[in-house]
């Protein structure tokens, strides 16, 4: 019998993914579950991009340019200066999501046994994505305790070897909700620029930003066009996530036409997405402010509700919508399988994410989850408190 | 200046893109071109797709499962039943198109350095993707005399080496219109089961098959269940190229749970392709048979006009919508590049694909072009007149 690669044996299954089995068994059982485990959001999809789908014109569905239709492109720079991100349309390749972006952009930038440096925790599948193209992740390890701000610099220097090539943060930050400062993405631009690395900057969840702070964009950085990368993505932005678009921005012109390689041996990103993106542009500034009010309250309203749950420490959000508790458990893997299997309140359990998979270090982080804040306030209230009495009566 | 990757830089560029600048240049200089370089068919999307798609009640655009929406691959079961391939919806996993088939699948079973037999000349991304994937393609040289048929098992075994993982066929094959018989197919299954060797079709056009011949797939061959891969398409099946979605069809477990990994890494495959693609499954026979049929005739028209020309060889196509065809030309690169640059006739002038990028082997199929046949009737015997003018007169 033929036998698959090392690689694909060394592909990491997502932590949260071993727990969809007891999920449906639970539910077969017939407990209710509030997903906390998700960064799939239950807002609506701007009326726009839905109505632009149903609207489209098309008689053949026929390949798009493999960079992504023009028009959507040109358009995207308006929103890009809107977010004092001043690039073309030739600085903007379309992918099959964030996910894509980043598997071509590693592929592209990284040789297989180099080095991508990652704040961590990190999402998930940069594990994933690093594994495929064989490249090593270095982590830079974040502490709960200062809610995963960036290490000093001079930690952050001690890890550059000669086979760093980039810097990779997510800002602001899934598992995290961190936001960087100007001064922490400007040291980092220093870093950068020092010692010739691209520094890539995941920003999907660029409008998720709270109590009224500024994101502050890589591509802001001056003096670095040649070494800045932005990964973007719609999924989050417009709670389009089964669109499957996603971009790369830069202007270093090398990584440009490299990553269109890729993007052109799969010819092209899917035209009625495309067409949602483009009309999505158009959403009202008031549908985000609706979306930020409404974020704010989930997370206040997890955050007061976490505090009455004794010996737990929270990392506050200032971004995205996912928060960092650490429990009085020893393995949250253990902990988020028996919420699932063996406990409930009325008949009703939780399904959160363990934070074991945004660490590469091994054992850091076994005794965090993450919670998803994608859920209204009454059920993270109820959500919470089933956390509550299930930690009351667990056992490691 | 940080500087890309060594494999970036070894990603191949598609020989066709390379003339897209001439021929942009070619049209802003008032001329019109008939392009027989592509594989994006002319042909109406099925309005049962494209009404799907319009009359879809999404309101939250969420992620999809990453094997694929469930009712999709249920009634693709039924599909791939009456084509007498007979797998359950767990044996099928959604893709963004063959391309990603096959980046997740190389990926899967075959590690860097490791080799897969390939008939060449082949569909130029296969290189693309053997790239990427670090994996060493070895050519399974065929012939244009005998239309590109296999080459003797012999000759086929002594490719094997101790680093063969896989061979990979495209049935029936892009460039050369070429199918493989029943027989041939269970002579790559006794070598697949010998060596213990993946065995992958690239079925995906399966229904574009002329002369009443009958496409046997390489999942109808007995006792070969864990050897036999199938990448396959909405693409070329509906005139669905911008939707985006193909799949991978495998009884071997261990392969779909591999593939599976990379597929939960990039989370789903488009949620209103699906959508299309699952409408689409209800398209009646009598759209086939009318593309069928509209195919046939082009490509006797194609093969008529062709054969007035002297000093050419036509690999005549038993299926696909291509034809090589040998020129009395040393470089079929500098012949595409001097149509579109400096030919025409009466302000029209076609485009081809140079046959170089379907070879890995160097030197061969220079003399070479691949013919799309995806324009109508009148097109193409004006095409192929342009073609016969400009052989009368150019100079390598
Ligand atoms: C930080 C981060 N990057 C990338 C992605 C992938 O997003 P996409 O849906 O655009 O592929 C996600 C999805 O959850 C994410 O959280
Ligand atoms: C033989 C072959 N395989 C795969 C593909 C890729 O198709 P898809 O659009 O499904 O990615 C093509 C497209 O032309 C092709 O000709």
């Amino acid at each position: 019998m033929p036998t698959i690669s090392k690689k694909g044996h060394l592909m990491p299954e997502s932590p949260i993914r071993k727990l969809v089995p007891y999920a449906e068994q639970a539910v077969k059982e017939g407990k209710s579950i509030y997903h906390l485990n998700i960064g799939q959001p239950d807002i609506k999809t701007p009326e726009i991009a839905l109505e632009a789908v149903k609207n489209n014109d098309v008689e053949i569905l026929s390949y798009s340019r493999s960079q992504g239709s023009e028009t959507y492109r040109i358009k995207l720079t308006a929103y890009y200066k809107k977010h004092n991100i001043n690039v073309s349309h030739e600085d903007i390749i379309v992918t099959v999501g964030a996910s894509e972006a980043l598997l071509f952009l590693f592929s592209s930038i990284i040789d297989p046994g180099d080095e991508v440096i990652i704040s961590e925790p990190f999402y998930a599948n940069y594990i994933a994505f690093s594994t495929a193209t064989g490249v090593n992740v270095v982590p830079a390890i974040c502490n709960i305790d200062d809610n995963f701000a960036l290490p000093s610099i001079e930690t952050f220097e001690k890890l550059i070897t000669p086979k760093t090539r980039a810097i990779l943060i997510c800002n602001p930050g899934n598992p995290t909700g961190y936001l960087y400062s100007e001064e922490e993405i400007k040291q980092l631009g220093a870093i950068a620029k020092k010692h010739d690395l691209f520094l890539i900057a995941d920003e999907v969840y660029r409008e998720f930003v709270y109590d009224g702070n500024k994101h502050f964009s890589v591509m802001e950085l001056e003096d670095l066009e040649e070494h800045t990368i932005i990964i973007d993505s719609v999924s989050k932005r417009y709670s389009m996530c089964g669109a499957r678009i996603g971009c790369l921005v830069s202007k270093n012109k090398i990584v440009m036409q490299t990553v269109l390689k890729y993007a052109q041996a799969r010819l092209s990103p899917p035209t009625y997405a495309q067409i949602a993106s483009e009309a999505a542009l158009d959403t009202p500034q008031s549908y985000f402010d609706d979306v930020i009010i409404e974020y704010v309250e989930r997370r206040d309203t997890l955050i007061t509700e976490l505090q009455k749950i004794e010996g737990i420490k929270i990392a506050k959000p200032k971004g995205a919508f996912y928060c960092m508790v650490e429990l009085p458990i020893k393995n949250s893997d253990n902990f988020a399988q028996w919420l699932l299997e063996d406990f409930d309140v009325d008949g009703e359990t939780v399904m959160v994410a363990p934070a074991g998979g945004f660490y590469s270090t091994p054992g850091i982080g076994l005794n965090q989850i993450r919670i998803a804040y994608v859920l209204n306030k009454e059920s993270l209230i109820k959500a919470v408190n089933i956390l509550k009495e299930a930690l009351k009566v667990y056992k490691d």
